[in-house]
């Protein structure tokens, strides 16, 4: 089966928004085992939007659409749509009282306007699908073979409801649902993750395993095919069991929506510890992907922005004659930054990042993109060096995700 | 004359990527005075690119692809498109010329494969771009009254292009060329700016006005229509000083490339003065903002993460009875956090910022949103509520931009 993604708004054609609905869209439609081979973008116009439903319906077996369901008489998806399927609109009593109950709820005081009704049209015989974080519901239209399915703009509301509704609806159009797990692996560069699954990826029948690199970690989906998803989950144990043999300790989550920093926050949780961090090329970006994590307080305490060596010395201790000897971008001050930084904070375990981020500051003995990372733990100092190749902003980001992995390679020692 | 985009890519049609590149070419189009009524997406099919090229060039005026220059077998834009033109492809010598002193400048080690010299083949009778960042040349091809501009995927190539040679080459297509300038405010909200050059946007003319609502920032684009550049600075002129004498200090550039943070940190370097930071609930996000720019080393020497009340009270001096008396997310214990980071960076300046990010943590009386940012300049103290209504990372970029706005306030007093 063919599915067909329209997104319709003029703030997409005059480049206001990047339109990230059509790489999540794009992405769950290939988990799901259909295809998908034509995108396409139109604004809020009616000729244009009536066109490009009738191309897509004419090429493909299933048309998205998203936006253009907003209160206002620019938003027009739903009555171009009814209008191609040959259905009238009308008013519906338990959308009216969800969008109701939602102003309600939200204690907006704005007072509800005869334009936010138009939201409770829908048209004929179309499947109507709540909107737990809106006011649009999303709406399904069948009709001679072909299918459209109306979803609401934004994106906080756009995934829940397709994670929800949607995914579980495209697969009961199909003989056999597409269920997937995610394992995420770090550790480990994406070509040596994919050679040590070689194998299993070119087996791959059902279920299925295919890799994506992620920044400093590989992301190995496994995808299976089958009536239900209890049937699914079992015909992926075999290969999950597999990965988590080869793989080991370098999976950190099975997951898809936990992140690194999730899971290292959470095996601090585990083990009773507390982190700080020392951070110099890097400046804050460390601390603030932990401290992203809901509930890290548990676990982070305090940290440090060391820029100057004046500051190395100052909060973390660090020796002046390190300093001067070795340079502040060195294993010996990365060492001695994460010692000091878990002996000034009090915390069992220390990260500490020191590098030339660029584009300025690289000398040939010291380019651009050199980083060092120290690692404390419970009295023990490990320090890696690593050499980043992209701008400022790629090597910084390089260098967070390279601490966390180091963090999490030495929790799991201990 | 209108403008329709067509992205060439397999990895977005499955939403490996998000489509960066549309977005900004729709911006640059609409800041032409071009019209872009689709954008669409087709993957490495040579049948589904030539019907797209076809169906593009029946309804614009000129149609600007991006991707699929690449040197592999999978790439098709310039075969299918000189297809599409009835154009032979032969060898540029300038071209090849190029390719090869790109190897021997970046020093890439890996010989060259045959496949490279691919990127040297260009159709009869095109127009060929210069990359000055890749391998991939632009091609213009033109013919029967419309135009095929062919752009390498990459984002750091297909940018610099567009910006040296393809705005210029679509700027000599229209009577008249497309010029502007923007202008950048902050301090206050997007509605309140409109309202003070309501009069400005209605009389829009030549030059015109328009908004941008950003985070935290508004911009203007002023545009003018003119012959050549330096006719369309004389049009602009006097809006731009009309600007400059409504928003006054509002204004933190001129400079389309310039960011918020880089105007602080010039304005630090030209104050000579030095800044630190002490973050709660941004958790380090503010610092590494600031230091995202190159250079910020001569105005940062040193910040503080401080989650817990034992760091408030122990890294910047807050008092005990305060955070008792107060709580850690209050107007004293902001003041105290500012005063005391100065205090102990031996600074001139310091930004604080306690508050509830959310999920959790919120009450009645201190509801998730609720930020206190104080800013410590030279001695003085000021501090300032505010309410975000986002979730956990809306409200953490909120507060920085926030927090930046305020120190330029207060650094423009001084």
């Amino acid at each position: 089966m063919t599915v067909e993604l329209i997104s319709v708004g003029t703030e997409i054609l005059l480049g206001n928004i990047v339109n990230t609905n059509a790489a999540y869209l794009a992405e769950k439609i290939a988990i799901l085992g259909l295809s998908c081979y034509h995108q396409s973008t139109v604004g809020d116009n009616e000729e244009r939007l009536e066109d490009a439903i009738r191309l897509a319906l004419s090429r493909s077996d299933i048309v998205i659409l998203s936006g253009g369901l907003g209160p206002t008489k620019d938003d027009l998806t739903k009555e171009v749509t009814a209008k191609v399927f040959g259905r009238e609109l009308y008013e519906d009593a338990h959308t009216k009282e969800r969008i109701q109950s939602y102003f309600d709820q939200t204690g907006l005081k704005k007072e509800i306007t005869p334009n936010n009704w138009k939201q409770a049209l829908v048209p004929e015989g179309a499947i109507v699908v709540d909107n737990h974080n809106g006011t649009a519901p999303g709406l399904i239209l069948e009709g001679e073979g072909k299918t459209a399915i109306l979803l609401p703009g934004p994106p906080n509301e756009i995934k829940p409801m397709f994670e929800r509704d949607i995914a579980p609806y495209l697969n009961r159009l199909q003989p056999e649902g597409i269920y997937s797990t995610m394992v995420k692996v770090c550790s480990i560069g994406e070509s040596k993750a994919e050679t040590m699954v070689a194998d299993l990826m070119e087996e791959q029948t059902n279920p299925t395993l295919a890799p994506y690199a992620k920044t400093g970690e590989v992301h190995f989906r496994v995808t299976a095919k089958a009536a239900d998803e209890e049937t699914a989950g079992k015909l992926m144990e075999p290969m999950l069991q597999e990965l988590k043999k080869r793989f080991g300790n370098y999976i950190f989550t099975m997951d898809e929506n936990v992140t690194m920093e999730e899971s290292i926050v959470d095996l601090l949780k585990e083990k009773q510890m507390t982190v700080t961090t020392a951070e110099s090329c890097t400046g804050g970006l460390l601390s603030g992907r932990i401290l992203n994590v809901p509930g890290a307080s548990a676990v982070y305490k305090e940290g440090y922005i060391t820029y100057s060596n004046e500051a190395k010395e100052k909060l973390l201790g660090v020796s002046h004659e390190t300093l001067e000897t070795y340079g502040a971008v060195s294993y010996e001050t990365a060492r001695e930054m994460a010692a000091g930084a878990a002996r000034s904070a009090g915390a069992d375990v220390a990260l500490a990042v020191t590098g030339i981020a660029g584009p300025d500051g690289g000398t040939k003995e010291k380019p651009v993109g050199l980083v060092y990372i120290g690692c404390f733990v419970k009295g023990k100092v490990r320090a890696e060096e690593f050499h980043f190749t992209g701008n400022r902003s790629k090597n910084r980001d390089y260098a967070v995700i390279k601490a966390l992995t180091l963090l999490r390679e030495e929790l799991l020692e201990k």
